[in-house]
């Protein structure tokens, strides 16, 4: 089929667009398929960005933008598209088409319609879960965070929340106790699920204190973050806590969503694909923070996007050999 | 001891300097050793980069000075100096010193004195062996290129030269062939080292020819490269070969010589480490070029980096917890 792409890409945050860029200089037939108005994925709703080398304290929209402008530049095909479901052609058709037996391939049905391609990569990220309190959206970036990673060597010197009590918001709270004169770790249960290592870690920090049975309320501050609500939900007393961070540490949802019944992922549903970001399913491909991995950076998610492309040349090379 | 870095970074390529940053902003002690006098690495040399998303078509050296920048606006910890050897601390000289009975530690010893470290991270990344012919080095990043996946691109259309018969050779020969018009794999011998599969695939390619027992004795141009003098090594007839680049692809050297002894390495001295870039020994971890993996590449690098600093973090987690 003259219409057959060799690479459909969902999504064009970090790792989609350095995938498109990776399969145009490659030669590859793809596309992007974005379903927000604008790409750059979760960095677009980033403060600052000053992990990203070369590019210090850039602004997360502006570099959302150069990514995109990017693959602009160098001719990448992108389409505005929301994917509704991704299938394998069925073999009867795929014969029909006259393809090679061994030869597979993917539809995938999308709101504006359907497109066929030898292999998916799917780039679709993931969100943080919020705590839905007054504040929390209006700040997010001014104090607000979802990244101690990422955003912690912002409020260095400084007094911080962290909101969770499993192992991310345990890891958080250790790494910015590093650097922040105080850290808050806020959690509504009277335990941390955390991993038994990690609890002894965090226990041991003087500048570490715990606030059990508490849950955060709303978050103050003008142009930044100032202050937090906070409620012991046993006790049922309110306070409020002057800090200038809050990290917001109570989930992350990968948009795996669409793969869920094609491909292998965790309880929590990201893909399981390794290093060469290969899926359980050969001819479909994770990069960036949908896929189970130590670390989600934009660093680890550009370097997915190379890699993916890489194995997908590989794919694309042994189906045809 | 409080000469005691938390991590010794050897390398200040696009590995070293994302490292160097991720343990800045981690509120790591963290000094970066250079032995050259600039930073960059690699990508110094590279005539134009497009393929770090962000920064489409910017020149080599202007990318090594800025990721260099980045690290010296973060306050990173620089020293020039050559590593001439990594060893243990002796475990009766950190007993000396009070430290705790399962702390262990590093001697980095320089040319300008010696460095002790809790950790150390193997940045020195890998250089390509040369042909060593008249107009190589002059035409360096002028059309004679080291990497096809990072400068292919450059030559869609033209006709090119791949020099090599191991499986980068064959992988680059095949690469090109999606985009060039036609592309020359120049071999000395008179059959391909290459895996099976590559050589069946480079062999059913109509746009590649292959030049058995040839070698190239000079590469040719005023300012760009405009073709190659080659000689048939079993008639002794020599020929000028009209080629706008030339690949070359007769191995790569890692720059592992002074962990040889101290971590596990492969056969060629790739550092064997994983995505997290820890490699046999705890405490040592290995980033970039240097490391074994699928793909090298400034991306992967700069992944690497920002992933062995998380690891580098648990490894002093759990050495103090």
């Amino acid at each position: 089929m003259k219409d057959m792409y060799d690479v459909v890409i969902i999504g064009s945050g970090p790792a989609g667009l350095s995938a498109s860029i990776y399969a145009k200089r490659a030669g590859l037939r793809a596309v992007t398929l974005e379903a927000n108005p604008m790409s750059g994925g979760q960095v677009l709703n980033t403060y600052e960005v000053d992990n990203y080398p070369g590019l210090p304290g850039i602004g997360g929209f502006e570099l959302g933008m150069k990514f995109r402008e990017h693959g602009d530049k160098l001719g990448c095909e992108f389409q505005t598209a929301s994917v509704l479901s991704v299938n394998r052609i069925p073999a009867a058709e795929m014969k029909a088409a006259s393809y090679e037996e061994e030869e597979s391939g993917f539809i995938i049905h999308t709101d504006q319609g359907e497109l066929r391609s030898k292999t998916i990569l799917a780039a679709m990220g993931a969100s943080h879960a919020k705590l839905g309190v007054p504040g929390e959206e209006e700040l997010a970036g001014m104090g607000v965070s979802y990244c101690a990673t990422c955003d912690g060597a912002f409020f260095r010197g400084k007094t911080v929340a962290v909101v969770g009590g499993g192992d991310v918001a345990v890891e958080d709270a250790v790494f910015l106790a590093r650097s922040c004169e105080k850290v808050y770790l806020i959690h509504r249960r009277n335990e941390l699920r955390a991993a038994a290592v990690l609890q002894r870690e965090v226990l041991a920090l003087p500048n570490v204190e715990i606030l059990w049975d508490t849950v955060v309320e709303e978050i103050e501050g003008e142009e930044q973050v100032e202050s937090i609500g906070i409620k012991n939900v046993k006790t049922q007393k309110k306070a409020s806590l002057p800090v200038a961070g809050v990290f917001v540490a109570v989930g992350i949802i990968p948009a795996s969503g669409i793969l869920n019944e094609l491909v292998k992922c965790d309880q929590r549903g990201y893909v399981l694909a390794g290093e060469d970001c290969a899926s359980s399913v050969p001819g479909v491909f994770a990069a960036g923070d949908i896929r189970k991995k130590q670390l989600r950076q934009i660093v680890t998610a550009v370097a997915d996007g190379a890699n993916a492309v890489t194995s997908i040349l590989e794919y694309l090379s042994s189906e045809q050999g």
